[in-house]
């Protein structure tokens, strides 16, 4: 594999999974050329004229769409943990065996682990998306064929729109749904809010199916996923588990520690004069940030200040906000619990969105630069503002990418992290995967202080005289160093890469290399 | 001009403006194949970070686009007859100098006159689209450069969908937007209801010009239009006048030959067996087809039936219908007066739809097909059941075909008329222009007698002890040809074709012909 110096020094491949692959070029260093993706012109010819597209099972279905070996298989995440249907699709694959499919989810989640004996037995040949847990470990270790491409939510539509990944098969589970194949996430027993991250799947796949265990009569309204490009409708027991939607990310952080950060976090918002009437703000639904949410919206009330919009991941927090009218809306992208399933079905003011409406970067721009301030979370960042989701100090990618490289467009990108997590400093030298570039990002917050990004000179300002604990990042850098004993050993690496880090313009940020020896 | 006959025995040119034409192959006997169109990918790099697109003027909006002689210029028509925007664009392109641009509205109307000036003196060469009144005799009269090119709502999505109409700039006149682009028609001082049928000029044009005269801070919700594919966004004083949406068309009958028609088709739907609970039904915005709606009301009342859905135009009649939980759902394509805008802003049930999803022949399915009975207007019928809906039977052209030729899919089409108007009989021995071929046309009401097509065996044995007068088509055309003294002069036409009427598949169905001496 050939690897080249990218314009941030990173050595990335010039081919990815048989494709060329074009190195970053900087944060506004790439314009797309060509065309985006399209498909072959239908006919209502071939679809029955009543509308009914039910078919018997996975497998009739999976048959009609003309499966075949080396396919591109889809899915979405909105059952984040408690999705039922794909492990069910490739089971289904493996018996009619067919071979060598690439799956493409946009995020895969611990229930996904079956999938690692598809890979093992050539059903999957390997997997182009986030994957968090067992599945990255595997990856990690080296144990995939072809390389995980980590993409960012916006990136996942950007990737499918310009053409990068082709899916022939989209498989959207669906809470509701009708014969014609208009789907809805916000009703129905297995209710988990939106589908957006599906969207791209239906209007760019070849062949897109509809998986639901509540067929109701036509129209099943709202349509979040549109009839007219969908080809069949299979009806199951149960698509998925909502419950299981509460994940071990989106739960409120007990630490003191944190909620220590959190709480710093919304006095600097308050400090920065962010928070101000008709302001607009996105949290991650990581601890820390629901907990930042929490804080943030008591400055609000205190200061009597709505907000104009809240982006989600929407959780019960968030609903409180909006219900007690503390913002016009909820610009939501998935919903993180069942009160935000609720909400989204119930208040006209939550609006589900999608990656293309939030953050795909090769459009007529995107909501995430209208944000006046997004706090996220981050495995490390470097003395340079060099920012890592992905991938742990120990070197294994057990984190996906989410929404968090779109968000970093924000007007202001906090980062609110401890500054050591099991004695390993969080704040280091370099970042072991360059996932967020230092231009960027622009305050670090964390128990031992605040960093402000040197660029980001109107912050450092108008936070000055604000009694917060701001020093320089290297002042933090070094106090935590000093408690646990210097810099963190460095993971032991092998020179094979096992995956790369795609900006949202679909070139390559980092590659991840195979860790020796986990 | 080269002519040839097609599958219907119609004289059709081979090439219409410039470009190859298909003949009409029959009703299902043309499948299209090649790709759909697609448009160069887009960077955020090249749109403002805070979102806001606002520029200062029509022709600044314009000039930002790269207006150039010869371009395709869209605009929808949901203000109807009170567009107060497409005029002026119009007038602006005239003063920069440009020339020879092709309009190709959604539908044009009275108020848009002084586009014969435009054309007379070359700033528009041709429009493609429906011209209804004086447009539509200027065309008749051979004074347009290029054909006038009638599509359905459905044919007009096909026509961009599959490339053969590129739009260069879409202009959509917005009730309410945002900086970004996003826009609705549901509210506003200017509320028209929807803005479906400038959607596939939002997704498909190269630049998209979002025209508003209330303008909100982001986000506008909900956004029918997605700002992600708007290039400007231009604020005016006043965009329409929705009092004047509804126009001639969309007013009840008063005559009492037309009331005693709706009732009888009224009645043959509750005789068919097809009012049924869960039934649907789509009834056209003539004055005929609304006293229809309102006799079914009450026979649905009667009978305890609730309808699953009705597709719209919209008006006070069906949201009464609505708000009295006589049907579950309006999916409603256009609101044709105040009632219809303010039910689509207040009811979850009152859903709006587009093209896309209810009428293009070259998606996965529409939603035409699975409407049970669908009550339309015609211009003339035939005896073998053909019908017309764009020519009078001076033929001159002064109708568009609107969503007619899509409705005609419908599991049963019912065509209410009059058996003469002005001492000219309806029902002819060959209808001056084709528009719907007879094996679509199931059943045609009049004062006279109702006529079953001879094909639908199913619905002349299910009324056959009704009661209704059901004759045949020839019985009704012997009387009606004695009463007014035989049948009608045949217009003058000359050799020369000033349009063509195209079928849902893109296909050309017949040519209209120059009058002479009209």
């Amino acid at each position: 594999m050939k690897l080249v110096k990218n314009a941030v020094g990173r050595m990335v491949p010039t081919e990815v999974n048989g494709k060329k692959a074009i190195p970053f070029q900087g944060v506004n260093g790439y314009k797309p050329c060509g065309n985006k993706a399209t498909l072959p012109i239908k006919s209502c010819i071939d679809f029955p004229s009543d509308g009914n597209k039910v078919v018997g099972s996975i497998q009739e279905a999976l048959e009609k769409c003309g499966l075949k070996n080396g396919m591109t298989i889809s899915s979405h995440h909105h059952f984040r943990n408690g999705d039922l249907v794909i492990n069910q699709v490739f089971d289904v694959i493996a018996e009619m065996g067919k071979k060598d499919m690439m799956w493409f989810p946009s995020a895969a989640f611990p229930c996904h682990e079956p999938m690692i004996e598809h890979m093992k037995n050539g059903v999957i040949h390997h997997i182009e998306g986030s994957l968090n847990g067992p599945l990255g470990k595997f990856a990690s270790e080296g144990k995939m064929n072809g390389l995980a491409v980590l993409r960012s939510h916006g990136g996942r539509w950007q990737a499918v729109q310009d053409g990068e990944v082709h899916i022939d098969i989209a498989i959207l589970a669906a809470p509701t749904a009708d014969e014609f194949g208009n789907a809805t996430g916000d009703r129905g027993p297995s209710a988990c809010g939106l589908l957006g991250f599906g969207l791209v799947d239906s209007i760019y796949a070849d062949k897109v199916i509809v998986v639901t265990d509540n067929l109701v009569p036509f129209p099943c309204i709202p349509w979040q996923i549109q009839g007219q490009n969908v080809d069949c409708v299979v009806v199951l027991d149960k698509v998925g588990e909502p419950e299981k939607i509460v994940s071990g990310t989106t739960q409120l952080t007990r630490s003191p520690v944190r909620l220590q950060i959190a709480e710093l976090t919304a006095e600097f918002v308050k400090a920065a004069g962010i928070m101000k009437d008709g302001f607009s703000f996105q949290a991650g639904a990581g601890g820390t940030a629901l907990a930042f949410a929490i804080y943030l919206k008591k400055l609000m009330m205190k200061a009597g200040v709505k907000a104009r919009f809240i982006r989600g991941g929407s959780t019960k927090y968030l609903v409180e906000m909006l219900e007690e009218e503390l913002t016009d809306f909820i610009l939501d992208g998935q919903t993180f619990d069942l009160e935000g399933v609720r909400s989204m079905r119930e208040n006209f003011g939550h609006v589900n969105t999608s990656p293309f409406t939030s953050y795909n970067w090769h459009g007529k721009g995107n909501f995430a630069g209208m944000v006046d301030v997004v706090v996220l979370g981050a495995t490390e960042v470097d003395v340079n503002f060099n920012a890592n989701v992905v991938t742990h100090s120990d070197g294994l990618m057990l984190h996906g990418i989410g929404g968090w490289q779109n968000c970093l467009f924000s007007k202001c990108t906090i980062l609110p992290i401890p500054s050591f997590r099991s004695r390993i400093p969080v704040i280091v030298d370099k970042v072991t995967t360059l996932v967020g570039p230092s231009e960027l990002v622009d305050v670090i917050v964390t128990e031992r202080g605040i960093a402000i990004n040197p660029n980001r000179k109107d912050l450092i300002a108008t936070t000055k005289n604000s009694g917060l604990p701001i020093c320089s990042i290297e002042e933090i850098k070094q106090k935590v160093d000093k408690i646990v004993g210097g810099p963190p050993e460095k993971p032991k690496f092998s020179n094979e890469v096992i995956g790369v880090v795609k900006w949202v313009d679909g070139t390559v940020l980092d590659s991840i290399f195979k860790v020796k020896n986990p």
